[in-house]
């Protein structure tokens, strides 16, 4: 049995939707970020990053949802979630690397400014520039990346998750994603999906 | 014959040490970012998010040092650079999503906080924490990712070019990388390897 420890409304989404596609045997374990349960010493034992996801397995704990990812997809090899040729698996890992080291991160500076700055000037300012670096990460993915239907193409794998869990804090970070049609799309033929349909009905 | 776009003293070094651990035939082109060579519409077609590195292959373009380094270790499976098993594997690109996304992330704000924010006073609020923070992700290192001798353990991988890496940026960003015992053992073992020593040979 696994255990993803997730949060509402955050980046976990994108590892639990794999874990459903999977057909893994899982459970989730809700953090209450209000009371800071990701910084709690019982989580910080199990993922001293006090950061979700963390899936917890029987050989260990991995956190970073593209490893996780990356992991299901292997573990699960009937779900064919991922490439295994290298060189279209190393297709899968970039895109799943700028969503999480460049996208995640622009979304990051909207609420998370006190990172990377002590001055709540600069944590506004931070702020007020998430909105056109979105849109710049979208514009990107939208010409470059989403292939279509899927990201990678004709086949479904671990990137459309996470495109899909990112894609849908655009609205929040004051981005209009009907700016990207085939972003879009994508999105409406996720929650077509029974996994993604079958998730989203547990988390509400 | 596999072409490694890289910039000296930046997060290309991963990818450059890999390939030559991996013995693959490879030539490197340094990119100039004094002229913005890496914004040019030349590279850009290569490579449109105008950053470093980018490993052309016979198949198509690569871009993230994360997936470089895994491709570079799945098309090279003599070389033994990654773990196969679906968990270890899990393991090591767990390391190099936190190296990718949170530490690499953290140093960037030193230089590149245009990046997040258009205010000249918060570039300067970022470059004031950016030591602490360097140093709060290699307590974490030490204490919870290198186990020593190698980041995975006894195997060598494609998290210890990676490491290695960033590692080098320490001193720049202000922190003293003797407060860290195992990651300066680890950098001391890194340049001896005959790999390492011809890459850092060749840039100098
Ligand atoms: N690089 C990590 C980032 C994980 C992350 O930042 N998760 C956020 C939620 S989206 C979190 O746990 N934040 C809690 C906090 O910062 O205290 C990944 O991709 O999994
Ligand atoms: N997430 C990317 C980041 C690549 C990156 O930011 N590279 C830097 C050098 S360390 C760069 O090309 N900077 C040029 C610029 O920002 O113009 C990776 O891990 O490969």
């Amino acid at each position: 049995m696994l255990i993803l420890y997730t949060r509402t409304g955050s980046c976990s989404l994108a590892s639990h939707i794999a874990l459903e596609e999977a057909g893994a045997a899982y459970e989730t374990r809700e953090m209450d970020f209000s009371v800071q349960q990701q910084r709690s010493p019982e989580y910080l034992a199990l993922n001293p990053k006090g950061r979700i996801p963390a899936l917890v397995t029987d050989r260990g704990v991995l956190s970073e949802n593209l490893a996780i990812l990356a992991y299901i997809a292997q573990a699960f090899p009937q779900a064919r979630l991922a490439p295994t040729d290298p060189f279209e698996f190393g297709r899968a890992q970039a895109i799943n690397a700028y969503l999480s080291s460049t996208v995640h991160v622009a979304h990051a500076h909207r609420h998370r400014g006190y990172r990377w700055a002590d001055d709540p000037a600069a944590h506004e300012a931070m702020r007020a520039k998430v909105a056109s670096n979105m849109a710049e990460c979208f514009t990107l993915i939208e010409t470059e990346m989403l292939e279509g239907p899927w990201v990678l193409g004709e086949a479904y794998s671990i990137c459309d998750p996470y495109l899909f869990t990112i894609a849908g804090w655009l609205e929040g970070d004051g981005v209009d994603p009907a700016q990207f049609p085939k972003v879009s799309a994508h999105m409406a033929r996720m929650v077509e999906r029974p996994a993604v349909r079958k998730v989203l009905a547990a988390l509400t």
